[in-house]
């Protein structure tokens, strides 16, 4: 079928380039013309401005937006609305929160334009092996957009959630499981190498070993297998972890439906404190040790030795023998 | 090569039954009879005695200890003993603490007998797909007994990890990865579960859907698809789970070489609070508030409707409100 994509980004490109290879048409815009110039290229229908875009569709209009979540999207729908007529489909494919679904679809409503979030799993591997898929809105509207998810997702790769919001919630909580699974295989690997055993142990034979039958394979340890293949200690890699707002919608949705999630929250705070380099509430515990201990602290301008996040060990013994007063 | 088998439980079976499919001569022995019998009946050698197992195998003798992690296995190893010759090799396949392979290998290096230390994972698929197999130990030992493993394990599913305790030292980091990943997937299946969504949610459909493409798929989520499939809801099933001792050592692990690792430990915590009905830590936390605040508590006989565990939400916004006095 004929559908347009807005957002040229990593996914946007990749995406609308499966379909294109999966026999639909695909009419393409993004905000910087060189990436329309460049699908163009690739044989896929370019427009250069919303109007154009708009044009080349066919009614009901199909339009899968595939930008930043949250204001971006929001202001794409706005520009759209004007130009779109009753029974036109918006399919926002970005990690949007689910909330912003449900005002959306409300709105849109209004206008009669159908409104369908979609939780896009995958990454950049999404081109090659499909995009696993998570949808919500109405169901009649699945139906119609369904080859199109036939075609971007693996087989058996996409699902109707539900309603509006139900794809976007779905995806979010797949998200939030990623953040605990990435920090079990994390502290793993950094028990290994802070180990005796871990100066002989190469990690990237460790993870290969690990992807062959054991209880803990998966992609994720595969990803990672590559990782250390090419650098087997992530010397070049620093220890700092950006987050992109699943996980704390997650953990959010964890405290408003009243449901503990140790697992998921400490995976998103530990992703929190990799960003400080002096955490205060360090600080905070390290001035109590001094004001009820007498335990030394270190001054600003010291370089602290000990410790050094996994290079080695500290004395489990008496850990503090060596600087208390 | 010949090798001796002595525990014949799930794991023990099933692994002999993988060798001796592999070409190798199997002698097996086990304190009931009937398994010997029933091995025997598959064309394996069985042993009635300790005695009889050690004759029936050629020296240097390799023999393989499949039994319940220490106690069982420390007794089994000091019965060998006085029967075994100089150059004999013990490995020890159950998931044993690493600290007791010291001890072990420093007693049976005396008599000049060889232990090696081997982490196997794989579960009860492992005669399928072979065992992940994690060893420690001699390095010529390890060279020596190869061929077995090579059997044992799927293609490239073995590693020589180290000196006298790297395999269980590795299988135990494996395991404690293992609890994070279950319980990183249990807060979210739970969350799908609480949600407005998830009274139309199929978890089996969410978890093949998963399983197809997305970045959380792994060999776990294939196991979950398959336990959402018979009950998909887990009815039958009691929030009770038990540990066998990998992550607990894990988190000693943790402790004393100074690593943090909330993930492991939470999941480590999560399985003990599993167990119990009436947390003391809860009843002090709900004294504590009444006396502060007022806050009514449950008496010991009353029924507790709000927010059985996994049946539904909690209002958020002035979650105590119906019961403030």
């Amino acid at each position: 079928m004929k559908i347009g994509i807005i957002g040229l980004g990593r996914m946007g490109k990749n995406m609308a380039r499966r379909l294109f290879k999966g026999g639909h048409d695909v009419v393409v815009y993004n905000r910087t013309k060189e990436k329309v110039k460049e699908m163009q290229e690739e044989g896929l229908i370019g427009a250069y401005s919303l109007k154009e875009f708009i044009e080349k569709l066919d009614t009901p209009r199909v339009i899968w937006l595939m930008l930043p979540a949250g204001e971006v999207t929001d202001n794409n729908i706005d520009n759209l609305i004007p130009l779109l007529d009753k029974g036109d489909i918006i399919i926002d494919g970005a990690n949007s929160y689910y909330k912003d679904d449900l005002k959306r679809a409300e709105k849109l409503n209004k206008y009669g334009i159908h409104y369908m979030d979609a939780g896009v799993s995958g990454g950049v591997w999404g081109l090659k092996e499909g995009y696993c898929t998570m949808i919500g809105g109405e169901k009649e509207i699945f139906d119609y957009i369904e080859p199109i998810l036939k075609t971007l997702a693996p087989k058996d790769g996409y699902l109707y959630c539900g309603p509006t919001g139900a794809g976007h919630f779905v995806k979010m909580v797949h998200n939030g499981i990623e953040y605990g699974l990435m920090e079990a295989y994390g502290e793993g690997f950094e028990l290994l190498k802070a180990s005796k055993y871990g100066e002989n142990l190469d990690l990237h034979k460790v993870a290969h070993l690990w992807n062959q039958g054991s209880v803990i394979r998966s992609w994720l340890l595969e990803l990672l297998e590559n990782a250390f293949k090419e650098d087997g200690n992530l010397e070049e890699i620093q220890g700092y972890v950006e987050d992109s707002g699943e996980a704390r919608w997650t953990v959010l949705e964890a405290v408003e439906s009243g449901v503990s999630v140790p697992i998921i929250s400490n995976s998103l705070f530990k992703r929190f404190q990799s960003r400080q380099k002096d955490v205060f509430s360090d600080k905070v515990v390290a001035a109590l040790r001094r004001e009820f201990g007498g335990h030394a602290v270190y001054k600003k301008s010291e370089e602290v030795k000990k410790n050094i996040a996994g290079a080695g060990k500290v004395q489990a013994a008496n850990p503090d023998e060596k600087f208390r007063r």
